[in-house]
């Protein structure tokens, strides 16, 4: 089959890559769309030295198992379920999991993957496949909810505006937030207004540690200690986006302002689905451009240009 | 009156130091004993640049106000008490606050000291002065299940065997917890074992993320990326001190593993006062030494020194 694979740093299309092999319990998903992620233009410059099948948004057709023949999204966390960690109800915890086109799992930038079939979510039929690509980071941005209590008096800044900034946007606009998002690109802050967002530019921003919450979506070292400076005493930083390096900052802020810092990842896909199918999220406008899987190559140099929000990798139409 | 200043770096005792004069609310306090804390090291390094009369945890006699002629503790922070930080319930967050002996107020290392009314708690006569020192510190480990809920089902690890490790250690330790302290001073290891408190040293310590709650108490910038090692999945990192310098480290683990930090700073005095009326707490172990405030200097010497716990300054015997 074809896919895209990351070996010693580079990447390229192999168009006689073997097929996975599902483990027990998985099944085989043919992939329909995938989406790249900023976590994928991470791993191909080298963050946790993935080696493989890069990919982990996607939906496709279970090939067997409860949902064969249906179109599905998957969560990406392969968890044991044995293990105490798994046992106490964080499977996507496990210490032994691997991670779809993340960790020891190969990815969805393949004509196949292999998930296990518990992971896998049917997908109804009033959500568009290019849309249902959005089911992944979406339910990433509804963990924000799930850990940090929102509600119409509170004043949040959202830092950045990229792929799963504008995304976290859409979801706390959901709960009536006083919601302003921060960004540095002109034509995606446009977006986020039109999407009735307020927004500022980062140039124009004036830290005035007076935000109940700030969420970071930046994926920039200067993201965390910019949200520090931004959030009130005893108020949250919701830290959404990894930073490959260190980050060398003064935490005395933390301890004198009792602020609360919390790291958050992957979602719930029921509500991602159900905000999807009732159209209470716009995803379509973030699709900046679509591919086919042949042109994945050319597909990750759109996706790496400042001004692209979601590529599309059409990977099968039938 | 005597006073011990801090002055472009050198601390000295200043026997002609003017008498504080109480603002409106205000009340002198004429000071009994004062005990030395490890912000006040920080302070006498150059840490927020503080100038003045240096000290924060204190016993007087309130000279007047509905407290006249009782023995008194007091809490730190002095709020405007009508700005919105205020007016929201978090006074001890009051952009325009003064904090005694710690920013832009005269300290307790002095024969008097100036307070607002409501920051003083009559001090029960079951509590001896030297004892009622502790209130101040006591009331900050009291803050940690103020944040956090403790209950005897929780891994604990406390990392640090300082003044505020060991104070940290026995309230945790009254919760029930599976509390483990780590330190790397034998002698203060002891004493914790001595107070029933399990103990590991630093150097046997073999971080495998499986603390439910750890607690940095070290005043070291090793200690936040230590905790981060210690602690479980979705667990909690209550950082109790802080840290002049600035710390580099890798903050992937935070969003990976989904952790809460949380900052810690000053307490509630109620607390703290009952746990010594009733004897729940027992802080006596932790007086290292005493000092006449005219020999303050070698005070701070002794608190200098790595097996030293608590160091008072005996003001006034009267």
């Amino acid at each position: 089959m074809r896919a895209v694979v990351l070996a010693e740093g580079t990447l390229s299309l192999d168009t006689e890559h073997a097929l996975p092999e599902p483990a027990q319990g998985e099944v085989l998903v043919r992939v329909l769309q995938a989406g790249i992620c900023e976590t994928d233009l991470q791993l191909a410059r080298g963050y946790m030295g993935f080696q493989g099948v890069l990919g982990h948004e996607f939906v496709g057709i279970a090939e067997d198992g409860p949902l064969e023949g249906e179109r599905v999204v998957g969560e990406i966390n392969c968890s044991c379920g044995r293990c105490p960690t798994c046992q106490s109800g964080l499977p996507t915890h496990c210490p032994q999991r691997t991670v779809l086109g993340i960790l020891n799992h190969e990815g969805a930038f393949a004509d196949y993957l292999s998930l296990p079939s518990r992971n896998l979510h049917w997908v109804p039929d009033e959500i568009p496949t290019e849309q249902a690509v959005f089911v992944e980071p979406l339910a990433a941005a509804f963990q924000i909810p799930a850990q940090v209590p929102l509600s119409n008096d509170l004043k949040v800044l959202l830092l950045g505006d990229g792929r799963l900034g504008i995304l976290c946007s859409q979801v706390i606009q959901q709960f009536g937030c006083r919601l302003t998002t921060v960004g540095k690109h002109t034509d995606k802050l446009k977006l986020l207004e039109q999407l009735g967002i307020d927004t500022i530019h980062l140039d124009d921003l004036v830290p005035a540690r007076d935000a109940d919450i700030v969420v970071d979506c930046t994926g920039s070292k200067t993201g965390l200690p910019l949200a520090i400076q931004c959030v009130r005493p005893r108020g949250t930083v919701v830290v959404k986006t990894t930073v490959v390096d260190d980050v060398s900052m003064n935490w005395a802020p933390l301890v004198i302002d009792e602020l609360t810092l919390i790291g958050s990842r992957c979602g719930p896909f029921p509500e991602a689905i159900d905000a999807l199918k009732s159209k209470q999220i716009d995803v379509q406008p973030l699709i900046s451009a679509s591919f086919p899987l042949d042109d994945a190559l050319s597909a990750f140099d759109r996706a790496r240009s400042g001004n692209a929000l979601k590529v599309l990798l059409n990977v099968s139409n039938r």
